[in-house]
């Protein structure tokens, strides 16, 4: 069998200008980044304005397990489906991170026969958007030391900054360290860290901005610290607003790739799901919507997380009206779910499928209640049996949602036609009710409980007297009507990993909420939230390399 | 007076395949980056490599002063200029760092009429190359402390650790920092510290390897730290050596771009002048000797360390054999050698012209010493008078060097036709007597001892006990016979930056002796050498912007 590198490296790329004469973009839209990787220009979205929009899917999945979902796989294969049935189809994905990429994963652009490709260029560099952000990131960070360095005009407590360095790289000896040593030429000393850059607000900020105007605004917004007496200290107030946003430029401009079956995809941004949204940019998904019939998203993590970020922070704040919702399963994902172990998901468990079925149901009623119509992508697997399929649909139909086998990351397009008639259907059923579950109006802690309970399932959420604290402080400083983002952990509907399936009888506890003054949101925090990951104990770096030839080894 | 940046942007630029095709080379040999940039294959060196060799011109310069000499402004109009006489020219330049251009620089690509364009693009993220060399950097350094975490097999003693990180940016706060605090998950705690990219020795590996496999042999042997038992350990032993070559895939491909003029410029590689050698990459000039008649290339700081390091170590490693220097200088900047202040360089004064003098003339003399053929470039200024140019003109003969005034910051090319036709009577010239001045097989202290006395008119070199030891270790281990990277001051011929203009009767002080066994080459500290600068009171990045219209505020 071929591994996903071997697929990627034999794919039959065409030039992207072809890709993008599919989209009607002119040679002249277009930067180049070699021959197969192109930004956008921004005046395209500008010139297309007033044509009415597209249709807007999301792919989402159920809790994710060690056994895997393939969601970043059914998207790529549900656009290439689309495109197949005639329906103008582009999907969007989020940049993948160059940390986890040496670290586990290897890679992430899809899978098998539904991959998006140059799947190297895509997972290495691709074109510079993330080490623009890292950069811009850690300019804001040096300018802030320098300001206190230099005399502290603003009076800001060393004690109370806020705003961390990043790399892009997974590093857990930059997680907690003092900076500032070595006397006093080296500035001020004070405990710093390393975020991942993708857990950047600034990634979040290019992700949510619609235009460099909007980008500017929420740039200057952003909350780098605290002074003495604890009033917040801006970017704008350190006069870093303009350097940021020229170091964004292109970062700001939506990237064209193609498909396996050479169908256009805009890869754009990728911020962390659990600090902050996890949804690829305003900016690609807008201008998707005005380049083709269908637009295929996706948002990180399980539908908990994602779909409920997605729907209730990007939607809300684009005025998107999404049209479907793809909830990605597996069989054996549901079963590991109903409590089977990895080595054992082989054998038929109808008791463990229909207990761990539980999750699935959850996250199909809550996407009922933003309104949206849902479908449910079954990756089918060889050990899958006839008795399992047939309870899961039964089950599914009873939740008021048609499951559809897919095949993408073996037969491709071909594999995913059934969903996309399927997902067609829905589209042109949907009678346009979405809305966010929450007003903004709410008190912080009231947005809270209703993603809990709604959401989560939970019977109530309590908070730590920290917490408590720093919504006190954010009415104070009026940053009490922002949306809500939720840092969870993305195993269990819940906020502890173990329990899986549909838990119940559980409580929410909320240890510290964080703003996102810039991106707009609040943060609230269940857990300790890893912002910079590790490495294992043997790296995916340990086996990657490039040949004399060219051929490029260890990329997964 | 139109500033640097209104120029640029006024600029008409031609597409860069058309400039490609002024180096006859085919639109398949270029990846676009835009439409003014290019990365060029390395296949075409492949393909040309038996073609005979165009001539290679060094702009070198005094000792910086405040007065500014324009050493990168003569490079770039000394080439329209052989363009313009019918030579066909390619200029070498290196990249800008980012982390100057947000602190006092604001940008570096020539100045006036003699610049590289696209300007804002060469300054702030140009084709990634800087971002691949921290990411590589960084990525090391992550899998070292890793390792250290994981068991630490190697026997890597934390204390002993040189490896440091890197981060593109002007940023004291990082020079000196304590890693892996807040308890056993985030790693071993250990003293740690961040150098400015281009410092790190993996830009110095990209500038001198000849191509892939070089790179990756030199990536191999870079030295990370030492055992408990006082052994190195290098990359390779890391199993860093493949996915850091991986990463720089694309960084060690020459970047393709053009001049105000729309003749060619090639800007690759960016290493610092003191810890490294300080100049553009080798793949960046062996290619442009394939693809010209001439190569103008420059090297950082004054010629004692440029010229010096371009000879005996790139020209060295690289078989290059230079056709002519030209030595940049201006009668204010030798009037401010010779002991007037900043304020008072518009007077008359032949007694300070004629004391500063002696730095120039020791730099025609150092330069003789290599057997290369040297003109005087002087940029001139409204304020020099017809004695003073007299006067130099007498004692620039008198040495052996023609002295040729060039105008190109505000003629561009055609302010330089005199110096280029000059140039070219020399490299007609050359009788092809090019050495380097010393035998790499000459123990360590003497290598030293060679360039202090030779280049810089020392007495002789004072070793410390540190740098004694040094050189034992580096004997034991094999290193001896690396030739030798002085970091010293830019401002002086000696180590004393204040003793200006022709210093006699002093003598060097090694301080230190650090190896960069990748690159290929043991940094002997004269001093305590900055790598990683700090930003001003007032950071260029406070005046800096995007405005609506794209137009950018602040780069100059």
């Amino acid at each position: 069998m071929k591994t996903d590198v071997q697929i990627a490296q034999e794919a039959k790329m065409l030039p992207i200008v072809e890709i993008g004469s599919k989209l009607n973009l002119r040679e002249d839209d277009l930067e180049l980044y070699g021959k197969y990787k192109a930004k956008i220009s921004l005046d395209v979205y500008e010139r297309l304005k007033d044509k009415e929009d597209g249709k807007l899917v999301l792919v989402t999945a159920i809790n994710p397990t060690p056994a895997g979902e393939g969601k970043t796989t059914t998207n790529v294969g549900l656009s290439m489906a689309l495109n197949k049935i005639g329906k103008k189809t582009v999907t969007t994905l989020r940049e993948p991170s160059l940390g986890p990429c040496f670290g586990v994963k290897g890679g992430a652009a899809g899978g098998g026969y539904a991959q998006v490709v140059p799947m190297e260029d895509i997972n290495l560099h691709f074109t510079g958007d993330i080490h623009a952000i890292t950069t811009a990131n850690n300019l804001l960070a040096a300018l802030l030391d320098n300001h206190i360095h230099q005399g502290n005009k603003l009076d800001i407590d060393p004690r109370r900054v806020t705003w961390k360095r990043a790399l892009d790289m997974n590093d857990r000896a930059l997680r907690d360290i003092v900076i500032g040593l070595g006397g006093r030429g080296n500035g001020m000393p004070r405990e710093d860290g390393f975020d991942i850059s993708v857990a950047s607000e600034i990634m979040a900020i290019l992700c949510l901005a619609t235009d460099m105007d909007d980008l500017k605004e929420r740039l200057s917004k952003m909350i780098v610290g605290y002074t003495y007496d604890n009033e917040p200290v801006t970017a704008g107030e350190l006069e870093a607003t303009g350097s940021l946003a020229l170091l964004l430029k292109d970062a700001i401009k939506p990237n064209l790739v193609q498909t396996l079956e050479n169908t256009p995809a805009i890869i754009h941004g990728g911020p962390f799901a659990n600090i902050a949204h996890g949804c690829n940019s305003v900016v690609a998904t807008k201008l998707g919507l005005k380049l083709a019939d269908y637009v295929v998203t996706e948002a990180g993590f399980g539908a908990d997380l994602g779909a409920e970020k997605f729907f209730n922070i990007k939607c809300r704040y684009a005025g998107l009206n999404p049209d479907a919702v793809v909830v990605v399963a597996t069989v054996r994902a549901l079963k590991n779910h109903g409590g089977v172990p990895k080595a054992e998901l082989g054998k038929e468990n109808l008791e463990a499928l229909s207990e761990g079925f539980g999750n699935l149901e959850k996250h199909i009623e809550n996407v009922q209640k933003f309104g949206v119509p849902v479908v449910v992508a079954l990756n089918k697997f060889p050990t899958d049996t006839d008795e399992e399929l047939k309870l899961l649909e039964d089950r599914c139909k009873k939740s008021g949602a048609n499951v559809v086998l897919s095949d993408v990351w073996a037969k491709g397009g071909e594999g995913g036609i059934e969903l996309a008639e399927k997902v067609v259907e829905l589209v042109e059923s949907n009678r346009g009710e979405f809305k966010p579950i929450y007003d903004l109006n709410l008190p912080i802690k009231e947005k809270i409980e209703v993603i809990a309970k709604e959401i989560y399932g939970a019977d109530g959420v309590e908070f730590s007297s920290k917490a408590l604290k720093e919504i006190q402080k954010y009415e104070r400083i009026g940053l009490d009507k922002l949306p809500i983002c939720m840092a969870k952990t993305q195993y269990s509907l819940s906020d502890n990993p173990k329990l899986l399936a549909r838990p119940r009888g559980f409580k929410i506890t909320v240890k510290e909420i964080r703003a996102s003054a810039g991106a707009g949101f609040l943060v609230a925090l269940t857990g300790n939230i890893m912002t910079m990951p590790g490495l294992p104990k043997v790296p995916a770096a340990n086996n990657m390399d490039i040949l004399p030839d060219g051929e490029i080894v260890g990329l997964f």
